[in-house]
């Protein structure tokens, strides 16, 4: 890139992001009617385009065959009639939701005769930074619309063809509703710098939410001046306490780690209580292979079979995303809290345990996002919780812990109302 | 410094960080009972160690005094029996107030019979940043106590021998109960280095607090990789509509330009509808000349008066916490808004007006943590707000927005319990 390319291109961003902040300003105070109207639009719209919508992604698919990517992650890319109405469904879904915009959280008339409430205001305008399917670009649109935010959306270079049609799109359909158009923006530009635009828009764009691997996050974090809510890294436990009920361990282990193995709440470490060792680990072993994974064990984990991997420090804090699995056997429960926290990534950590007492402790000291007791950590999802939507899962503890839906993309504002209150 | 020292200093800081988060884990699942015994006995070691601490506090006085700070910043500083029984007190009160943690925030049962709850727990390890008087080591330390938070204390260092003798006064307390003693720290070191120690301490302190200038506050966000919530900066405007009723804007003018000039929640500008400025302005002018206030106008406020000052853009954009107020006249309530969009810092603004339709659309359109109708800007206050005790007032949009209580120095945990319960 030139000079003048890399300038005119940091032109453009700040152009897109100006024309979002203004849309904003415009979308923050508008009512549930008018938004889902044009999300409703926006379906619409998105089923009426799936030829012009098909052919754009039919160039970023073959520059990925040309370029040697496998299959798997073609298939990821590849939108057709079947996917785009899909994707339209989910917008009306989204539509459907309560608008969070305008709750009041707290109220209460003060003694001196204040009326005070605090107020669910959209966030302004949200940047999201994703690796995924072009499906994203749809879904994070329409969750921000829906909260009154604009959206600054920047995806993967590889889908760019395609998130380009998919936001033209919705502009277009925006355009003939009360939303403002430009309160949905692709983010100009396919190359690194353009995501450090984003980063440094503080002022311009309210909240980053990276949403990708464990890289992507931490380059954000590390760079970013504008406020971020990391997302989705799972390195999800499964403890089995001495007083598990096997059967138990062994259904909810093998759902954790083998029923969707590329998601961030699939399990990615096994923790197993010494009493407990001699009778699960073999049995656990056996269920593991069978479900085709392997297992990459300690020392204590791989006396009970042949086919285990000696694992390495760098294993136990992998987050394999395929059908590998870490193993240890700890010595109590305070060791397989000790052994999460300092290996974890505090997405979703579950216990299995007969034990009320061992439970109450697991829940009490693994700060995590969520606590699973007696359940598969394939349970953490905005979805499975009853949110409806989610933006993604937050590991971080600020603003928003786990999953994201609707009210995670607001703020909130205190109004007061007197007839000439002044403090004495 | 030498070298030698830069590197003893960061690893005292890695030392004491370090022994905050071990303490911190421990807090962390306490309940209320041991924490407000741990808080009693800090006030009562607090008085009881009077004379230590007044002599602590000789030693700043006396070089504050040497290296010729005013006698108001001096009395700013100033420790005696009388003020360390107060502060004594106001630790009592976060005794008294309930315990965030623990509070199921949202549950339910899910259609699969998984039972779900949300719950506040801490956040952590709160490093607080802060320039104010030394009694805000002792109120920021019992409040992060109080919601089960180890905290890392970094005072201006005109303080830092009253500072560390509180410190030593509240950690020798807790020494004595079942409280860490840890969970309480001062940050090692007067330089600056000690402050970007913070800043770098991702993983080890979970959020930062600069309670402070504008300066302090901007360099944090900038710099930090923790994630930070900013506090404090007020640029508060009152705007006097076409509809207002004069003696009231006068009355809420007055006092919250003047009652206490020197906070955040002080009106620092005045905007008045260029409809009411004929018999507004000359008024207001009179009611500002009496409190004692300079006013700086634009062209059309100067129209008004002699001893008005031309008023600079930096005065549009000045938290001058002192006797002087920026002014200027507007054609529209939406020409107001767009001024406070453009100048303000998101604090609190005001209208004063007798129209129900005014009040909505300005309440709809400012942006801000905190909007006031008919009452004055100085009410945006945790203790005027029920919450009995504040941290700080954040002006950001992210986890909590305006003054902050025990609840804000919280996060939460999802919880879900089955009975074997996995995905289908």
């Amino acid at each position: 890139m030139t000079e003048r390319e890399a300038m005119s291109e940091a032109e453009e961003f700040l152009k897109v992001a100006r024309a979002a902040r203004d849309a904003a300003t415009v979308l923050a105070p508008m009512p549930r009617a008018p938004k889902d109207a044009a999300l409703r639009a926006v379906a619409d719209a998105l089923e009426a385009a799936t030829d012009e919508i098909v052919a754009a992604n039919a160039v970023d698919v073959d520059r990925a065959r040309e370029s040697g990517t496998s299959e798997a992650m073609i298939d990821r890319l590849r939108l057709d009639a079947g996917r785009i109405a899909k994707i339209a469904d989910a917008v009306r879904e989204v539509a459907d939701l309560p608008d969070p915009v305008g709750e009041v959280v707290r109220g209460s008339t003060l003694p001196n005769g204040l009326e005070l409430r605090q107020v669910r205001v959209p966030l302004g305008v949200i940047g999201i930074i994703y690796e995924g399917r072009p499906n994203v670009t749809v879904d994070a649109a329409a969750l921000c619309l829906k909260s009154g935010n604009g959206v600054l959306l920047r995806g993967s270079s590889s889908a760019y063809s395609s998130n380009s049609a998919l936001v033209r799109v919705m502009q277009e359909a925006l355009a003939a509703t009360g939303v403002p158009s430009d309160a949905v923006q692709l983010v100009p530009g396919q190359t690194r710098e353009s995501v450090k635009h984003l980063m440094r828009a503080r002022g311009l764009v309210d909240v980053l939410i990276p949403r990708g691997g464990a890289s992507l996050i931490n380059s954000v974090v590390e760079e970013s001046t504008v406020p971020v809510i990391e997302t989705g890294v799972g390195n999800c436990h499964v403890y089995v306490d001495a007083d598990a009920d096997i059967d138990t361990a062994l259904k909810i282990l093998v759902n954790a780690k083998a029923q969707r193995p590329s998601v961030c709440n699939a399990a990615e470490t096994l923790l197993v209580h010494a009493a407990i060792a001699d009778e699960f680990v073999p049995r656990a072993l056996t269920a593991l292979k069978d479900a085709g994974v392997t297992v990459h064990g300690d020392e204590r984990v791989r006396a009970y079979g042949a086919d285990v991997v000696a694992a390495t420090e760098e294993d136990f804090t992998s987050e394999y995303l395929s059908l590998d699995i870490a193993a240890a056997v700890v010595d109590s429960l305070d060791d397989a809290v000790a052994h999460i926290r300092r290996y974890g990534s505090a997405h979703t950590d579950a216990i299995v345990t007969r034990s009320q007492q061992a439970a109450r402790r697991f829940v009490a000291t693994v700060d995590s996002a969520a606590v699973a007791v007696n359940a598969s950590t394939r349970f953490t999802d905005g979805g499975e919780f009853g949110f409806g939507a989610e933006i993604g899962i937050s590991t971080q503890k600020l603003h928003a812990r786990g999953p994201m839906g609707l009210p995670e993309l607001t703020s909130t504002k205190w109004i007061y109302t007197g007839e000439g209150h002044v403090r004495a």
